[in-house]
């Protein structure tokens, strides 16, 4: 990725209007946006006309193999050199991102820094960056996207009753391994039968029975990059009732998705999902928001709820995954990942939406 | 488990001893440790005779039925809500966890309860508890680490030239999920060749080859608690060097384990190892420290490290894992998962650490 330097320039550009001379960057999600960095200890401290990466020895050798910043090797922890090096430079604003650390590492920085230093609160600067995809991104994410989707169908053939909801999971994860995944970019939610009402189940030893609906909701993480998307199936021949109720869900979701166009705000969408269940009676059961950005983290900007500002973009990539949840009866979700491109949207999940009968 | 109410007034118990009147956990694993709660949104305000548990919609059903606190259903943050708690009761000093709290949740925190009520840093008060396990964690820890064994040991008998790095991960974390794990309790590190030689190497689609080292790192999470191992083995014959190399380390991981009894420190324990890393002339090749306690969480107290001075406890559970890594050559890594009982210690990982010839 030759990327790197162009975004931290962007950073540094965006520092004057922030009111400060440098920030430092603690998201996890963002350092590796900002350098490649893939390990789980590092830190930035960005100038218009410098960029440090901290970590420890044991990334040593990739760090100064790999990252294109001068690279501090800190024998104890990174935020006192980075300290050493904001009063090197004789900074008096130092930027920082306040979702990001915690009271402790703060409490120690302000000490180190001392008096002459102020800590800046400042929110966003890289996320809303990082909200909006380049081409080569919304590749990584394409490619994600597809593996996952590739995982499931070949889990489907394998799922039937006697099967445990864990077994699901397992081979879910491992058929997203094999096609190139480092790793699920969440906890893999399989849920059958009652156990659907539940939006956030974990897969437990559960069989599979006949007669029950089943929701999985899944994702990969692929060269870094998040998939999500959760599909409906049902054991059986499904009741009239059960019918009704995805179909009144996935007419949210397909409203959810028409309502996506560069513009309007991301509360437009949530909204445009919302009142479909609401004319459905299900808008209580609705008990989530819409949808969510996902990148690098799988939870990101923009958030797509009720009342959301936040204007859309071309290059944003977004969830759509409305849900109804009725508690001893059950619960259907469906979710695709979305792209905002010039002139609409495009879905990016290439599985088909129609209940799967198994 | 019915030992979170017992847990939970042990907590109370400490809340004057650090001179507040009630606690904000917000630690995922200490509020699964005080409830039994697994998703991702929860937030507990403990005093000495309530305890509060705070989540969002999503978690309703899961909550109501299975957490024996007061249980608030909160749309907004749930930082909001338990400030509203602690005003309703007339609290004056509320202590919170530091190294747990965003600076965004502590300042919107401090802004909603006001000038009257003072936040007070406390530290440890759940993660010292933590720290000593009970019969019935150990139990639970026991599992992971014996289904993690396993899934490694059925993975090897798969691991030959030709397999890519990737596809041994997927198929470790495979096995470990069949055997009951929720997940690995890290990102699996498979590493062959001279990639070895870096401590943290994520797995990559390189093809293990003949006459080379692979190292392989894992976890099982299972019903909560973590497990940890690292084995290496070696590809066809290794080398005179290889094999020198492989016992050095395995001195030292002995050197560490026999040092681990109640009343030591766990710097001594660290110092046991390295001491003999020293002897080898490769103390400046091991880059890390020699291990860190595990339980709800993959790294909590106590941290076994150069001049720590925690004392070793009965039913502490900790990774003895030393290392050495000489770049362009390979790395070795041997790591036991281990607790410290009434009279030394047990090792429970069951798997050989001879130097496995694949």
């Amino acid at each position: 990725m030759t990327e790197f330097p162009q975004r931290r320039e962007r950073v540094a550009s965006a520092l004057a209007s922030h009111k400060v001379e440098a920030l430092l960057v603690s998201s996890p999600a963002s350092i590796r946006y900002l350098t490649g960095y893939t390990g789980s200890n590092g830190l930035i401290l960005l100038t218009p006309s410098e960029s440090h990466f901290f970590t420890d020895p044991r990334y040593a050798t990739d760090a100064q193999q790999n990252i294109d910043c001068k690279v501090h090797i800190s024998k104890k922890t990174l935020f006192d050199d980075a300290a050493a090096q904001v009063k090197r430079k004789h900074l008096k604003r130092l930027g920082f991102e306040p979702g990001w650390m915690q009271v402790e590492h703060y409490e120690r920085l302000k000490t180190k820094l001392g008096a002459g230093v102020k800590l800046v609160p400042t929110s966003g600067i890289v996320e809303d960056l990082r909200a909006v995809k380049s081409p080569a991104e919304i590749a990584l994410i394409r490619a994600s996207v597809n593996a996952n989707s590739e995982a499931y169908a070949k889990t489907l053939l394998r799922v039937k009753p006697g099967v445990r909801e864990m077994d699901v999971a397992a081979e879910l994860e491992f058929q997203m391994r094999m096609l190139g995944a480092e790793k699920s970019a969440f906890e893999t939610i399989v849920a059958s039968g009652t156990r659907t009402a539940l939006p956030h189940a974990h897969p437990t030893s559960k069989k599979l029975e006949l007669n029950e609906l089943l929701l999985i909701d899944m994702g990969a993480m692929l060269d870094g990059y998040a998939s999500d998307m959760t599909r409906m199936s049902f054991l059986g021949r499904p009741s009239r009732r059960i019918i009704n109720f995805y179909k009144a869900v996935l007419e949210a979701q397909l409203a959810g998705i028409a309502a996506v166009r560069p513009g309007t705000t991301s509360g437009r969408v949530d909204a445009a999902a919302r009142e479909v269940l609401k004319r459905h009676e299900l808008d209580k059961a609705f008990v989530h928001s819409t949808g969510h950005g996902l990148g690098l983290e799988i939870h990101e900007g923009p958030r797509v709820a009720k009342k959301q500002k936040t204007k859309l973009q071309a290059g944003m990539v977004i969830t759509i995954e409305p849900g109804a949840y009725i508690e001893g009866f059950g619960g259907v979700r469906i979710e695709d990942t979305v792209l905002v491109t010039e002139d609409g949207c495009e879905v990016l999940t290439p599985t088909p939406k129609e209940l799967v009968h198994l």
